[in-house]
């Protein structure tokens, strides 16, 4: 599978067109209003975040894709402000955005999925999001450079633009998928979110493609962490247009669409742990032998959020102990005598101790700007692996900058 | 009640010598051996860290205290090295040393209690330790300079010597009671731990002591974070030498002591915090409305180890935000819309949404050394306090220089 990432020509799925403009809602006055229409309709899958507090757009969301059955026309999203902590007039003003640009498409606005992601408990001004719309349904445009102009728009504290597409062949047709999103993997002074848009010209109901994107998310977007926090705007959107005329049920189809839709969200999910704030080492966690994925991911999590962890890697200090010490402390019923931690081919713990390695050679393999760590737990059969970054000063200054 | 920190006099308690000597562990060369004799022996009552991966000596420790059915003559603590992550031979090392000191003692073995903190993963060398063995027990002496020096034997990354101690009158008699710890919150290059050594010539038996640690330990103790990483050596040990002539179980004393007991707890766990490495700030959370103390320890804990908030506070940021969406994070059913917010005095977030405040004054008020933040719940009656501090730049320099 060919997969391109944000550099490379983009497999561009039909039936899309994507604009960004600028409403003056960003501080740094550029782009802050992207808006993806299928001109004839699209099927949606989404997941949102977990955390508690919930951004309005999200409730928005979730209510409107109850009510179009899973189908939408258009997603509209703003950079510069979360709307969320804004209460009964945050809704107001989401829905009151979708009614704006729903006229503009001659669609009902539950078929309009808004977006946010910014500053938190600031009242999104409505005026400049509608004021914006015209321009932006007149830029609206189904090539690379407006697909590109909305991936963009979407940026906050993103140092680059995230991108990713590939295409599978069917018989004598191609399926695309692309997907851009956005997020330093965390929130910036008052700056919040992941989000994520993939767009497939598969042809394909909502309650097949939920499945499917849940599938493709659980190895990838939930196998990332930048410093443990999670946002109250995260969201991940799966639209498929089915302009490609290859239908999802068809035979051989969902294997591969798997593969291309889990590609592309792999590729983006790493796009945003390089991008991590002050970030400067991506670090690939191999949790080996746990009794289940969840024991693994919650031994990845106590390891990969452990601020003394990602300090020693911030330093290249080969320090398994504190390593061994944070799956020790996940809350999992770990044997320490059963752990083996790698740092690449060479062992620094056997068996809960100390195994002899040479201390410049393990010091040099964490400068590297990208390493592998392999944790063996000695429980199970199951494996994950969890992409992550150290901690640095950089991360302090930006974010204990006093801004508001 | 007269509580006296590290500068001031302390409230010696009877039945007890201590020394510190130096055997060469610490790197620094300073005194690293401490101990502390209860010549007629003391009724002890121990908590030990919730890490799966624990140190060889609080291993044993739990093995001395069974075998002895809670009494203790002696207590052995060397700063430098974990003795954590060192197998059976770490348990050796650490039986051969109450060996040793039990023989200095004419003692049998299981009545010597063992501590270790500092690097983790290497051997602790027996021979450094039992050799210091003589000389501290040559230097015993139930005086103030005395407890002192044990006090500063056992600090690692420590910037200051951790001392609190009271007293309290029953008729005509009078009971103190004094504790030493260690602890930056926390782990340095490779060292460790929170260890707390809190003595008094109460007269009283393990089993009424052990409840009495347990309560005084979880609003205090167990009510802080520097960085939310669990030590594999935390230690807090409560010795009664009886030497007071007051019991435990007399009328009225059970409330007096429970009181001085948190009292010298709550100082220690402040005083640990106030050191935590690199930290600016110490801010002093109130946690109102929960429906259980531990939903309120969990909600705390959330906000209190999220990089996002803590990096705020290290720049006076008034971002109530992060603290929301931590709040919301933090697996607990909270209802946004109940939840209050206040930077001492002004409230800052209302029903979960902003309320008006003045920048200027917020920003201000969070520049102080020290200072207090009510997050309103509205689910319940349980309140908690829980202390923790900034992350800064400096914490990361401390742990990420490259050490081993």
């Amino acid at each position: 599978m060919n997969l391109h990432g944000p550099d490379e020509a983009v497999y561009l799925p039909k039936g899309f067109l994507w604009s960004a403009v600028k409403a003056g809602i960003k501080a740094s006055g550029r782009a802050d209003v992207a808006l993806a229409v299928a001109p004839l309709g699209a099927s949606a899958a989404a997941m949102f975040t977990r955390n508690r507090v919930v951004a309005a757009p999200l409730e928005v969301d979730r209510n409107h894709l109850r009510r179009s059955k899973g189908r939408v026309r258009a997603v509209l999203v703003n950079a510069g402000n979360a709307n969320c902590a804004t209460g009964a007039q945050g809704i107001a003003v989401a829905e009151q955005s979708c009614v704006a640009l729903g006229r503009a498409l001659e669609a009902a606005p539950e078929f309009i999925l808004p977006s946010s992601t910014g500053i938190i408990g600031v009242p999104l001004p409505l005026e400049k999001l509608t004021a914006a719309v015209p321009a932006a349904v007149a830029a609206l445009a189904g090539d690379e450079a407006a697909l590109k102009a909305f991936a963009a728009a979407i940026m906050t504290t993103d140092t680059c633009m995230k991108l990713a597409s590939t295409e599978f062949a069917v018989g004598k047709k191609t399926v695309r998928v692309a997907g851009a999103c956005k997020g330093s993997g965390m929130i910036h002074p008052n700056m919040a979110t992941m989000l994520v848009y993939i767009f497939t010209d598969l042809d394909a109901g909502p309650e097949e493609l939920q499945p499917a994107l849940k599938t493709a998310v659980e190895p990838t977007f939930n196998a990332i962490s930048v410093d443990g926090d999670t946002s109250t705007n995260d969201t991940v959107l799966l639209l498929a247009s089915g302009a490609s005329g290859v239908q999802l049920g068809a035979s051989g189809v969902a294997k591969k669409f798997a593969e291309a839709l889990r590609a592309v969200c792999a590729s983006l999910a790493e796009q945003v742990v390089r991008d991590g704030e002050g970030a400067q080492h991506l670090v690939r966690l191999e949790i080996v032998g746990a009794k289940s994925m969840e024991e693994a991911r919650t031994i990845a999590r106590s390891i990969a959020n452990s601020p003394l962890v990602k300090t020693a890697w911030a330093g290249c200090d080969p320090n398994w102990g504190r390593i061994l010490s944070s799956v020790g402390k996940s809350g999992i019923a770990v044997d320490p005598s059963r752990v083996n931690i790698f740092f690449g081919p060479q062992q620094v713990c056997r068996n809960g101790m100390a195994h002899p390695f040479e201390e410049k050679t393990a010091h040099e393999y964490l400068k590297q700007r990208e390493y592998g760590i392999r944790v063996e737990l000695g429980r199970g059969r199951h494996s994950l692996e969890f992409l992550t970054c150290d901690l640095t000063v950089d991360y302090v200054h930006i974010n204990a900058d006093y801004s508001t």
